[in-house]
């Protein structure tokens, strides 16, 4: 059994009731606890160090990935973000330096965006430091965006350039917050969530949640400076990926690291072709300093394909290219 | 600086904004979120394996515990408890039964109280378990049941029995739900928390943050079982406990482990005195198993005082007590 099939496997049966609309398995639970035009969201999001971060990280870095993370699952559903509560379960030598530098980093992003921190818990993880949010925020009734509402024929869009994240980028990401926002009441988003697992894995949750199939443009996908520089004099072999199938020279493996590196922390959104055009255009004008791209559409079926130079291929979990 | 004083230190220029009407320092925080007649509470509770529980803890225990001392936390504010969201960090050598422990224990806490459990996260803590809980609830609008509201002149109240709680019930406690909303339906409650960090401290809480003092009365304080059983041979000394001002003999350790071992988990409040003979009355009817005991009042000043046969002794952190 792998993670997902765990989790699957353990959040069948928990218990449920008439506030919650959406539960276990999209990026925020949506509940109705009687607000007249809004839902509640709600999220958590854990980090823990030498996994998230390092102890070398700077303690202001590991506040704002902390926040910033669950932020983005707000931001996935076009929500806005009211209350975190914070966690930090802290190792026997910690030193209130770290500490102060951690709630520094976390209030300074909370402050961007009107974020209360309304306390929250020290406990102590004698071996390493961990750090658990939870949040809470609101959308508009019915206008929270799922991964569930996809349909054939939808344009995929992804804000932003993905792959390389680790090279810095999961450390000082500033959420979609106000992005989703405008997407959201501009247009029918008919789904919506953060990229943090890697575009392949996270295209099909959309996918499985909305009973759809896609197709991906290998060369439209927009691939970070950070993934083009790390990738530059690698071969795919030397990375260890089977990605033998993708175009030959560093290319393929900077569009594997786009597709499979993770923690990018942008929006994928489906809407309906005609507004593909539509959507681009004012995008342009209202955020001309974040890269939108179109980069697949939804198909009937169940498969995730990518097309590159070489035809289309299914893509599979990872990111592993099998030819079809 | 203890941990009592870096909290605050850390938590004194947190961010807030317009939906807090209660921040960090009660029991959950309370949030303004737009329901007519009701308001958010919000809170999240971490354990720990070899902190809360031990290795050899059954499962189900741990699931129990950690949402038990969560609603506890909504019972203090009179609250009902709505949805919980649960972070999971897994140790590398994890069984899978145990994950699926943890939930059964907590999944049928939850649905005795009708509390749906909408996902969370697992994640990895390589040395040892660690559960954190977030859960959100609601009360009556105005009626949320705070630290702040003890008046000089109230009778002060515990339901339950102190002391002891580690020779077994932190493990499979219930949380006072239903007995903290039917106080605060029948009678105006001026202050409530639940006993977490024990008598002693937890009152000094209350006192605090209402600016009063106390006197309690030590033979009043009800101890539990649990508590004469472990100290029936045990002389003070034995345990390491700093005591001798307070009765000799096997009485003085019991009533030292009802004033402070903490993880009682019961309510603590202050009513009016004119309302404590009618709760009184009224409560044996409907919770005739559960005990509710006066055990002292609120006094004008800030210090926090215990009547025995020896006299009237300051009670300082942690229980110590100087002869005045």
């Amino acid at each position: 059994m792998n993670e997902f099939e765990l989790i699957a496997h353990l959040t069948r049966a928990l218990p449920t009731n008439d506030s919650v609309l959406v539960g276990p398995g999209d990026d925020c639970a949506v509940l109705d606890l009687g607000m007249k035009d809004r839902v509640l969201l709600f999220k958590t999001d854990a980090v823990v160090e030498g996994i998230h971060f390092t102890a070398d990280t700077p303690p202001e870095k590991i506040g704002h990935k902390a926040l910033a993370r669950c932020l983005s699952d707000i931001a996935a559903m076009a929500g806005t973000p009211t209350c975190a509560l914070v966690t930090i379960a802290l190792p026997r030598d910690f030193k209130v330096e770290v500490l102060e530098g951690i709630y520094r980093g976390m209030s300074a992003l909370a402050r961007r965006h009107d974020v209360a921190i309304s306390g929250g818990e020290t406990t102590t993880n004698p071996e390493r430091l961990l750090i658990s949010i939870a949040l809470v925020g609101w959308a508009p009734r019915g206008k929270a965006t799922l991964r569930s509402g996809a349909k054939v024929g939808d344009a995929i869009f992804v804000t932003g350039q993905l792959g390389g994240s680790l090279a810095g980028r999961h450390l000082d990401f500033e959420p979609r917050l106000a992005e989703a926002r405008w997407l959201a009441a501009q247009f029918p988003i008919h789904a919506m969530m953060d990229v943090s697992d890697g575009l392949a894995g996270d295209v099909r949750h959309i996918l499985n949640a909305s009973r759809v199939g896609a197709v991906l443009l290998g060369k439209s996908i927009p691939i970070s400076r950070a993934a083009k520089e790390r990738t530059r004099d690698l071969s795919a072999a030397a990375e260890g990926q089977p990605s033998a199938p993708l175009a030959p020279g560093p290319r393929k493996s900077r569009l594997l690291a786009a597709l499979t590196d993770g923690e990018d922390f942008e929006l994928l959104l489906t809407v309906a072709s005609r507004d593909a055009v539509p959507l681009l255009d004012t995008w342009r004008t209202q955020f001309p300093d974040v890269p939108l791209t179109c980069i697949g559409r939804i198909t009937a079926g169940s498969g995730l394909k990518i097309k590159t130079e070489h035809g289309v291929h299914e893509l599979e979990a990872h990111g592993y290219v099998h030819f079809a």
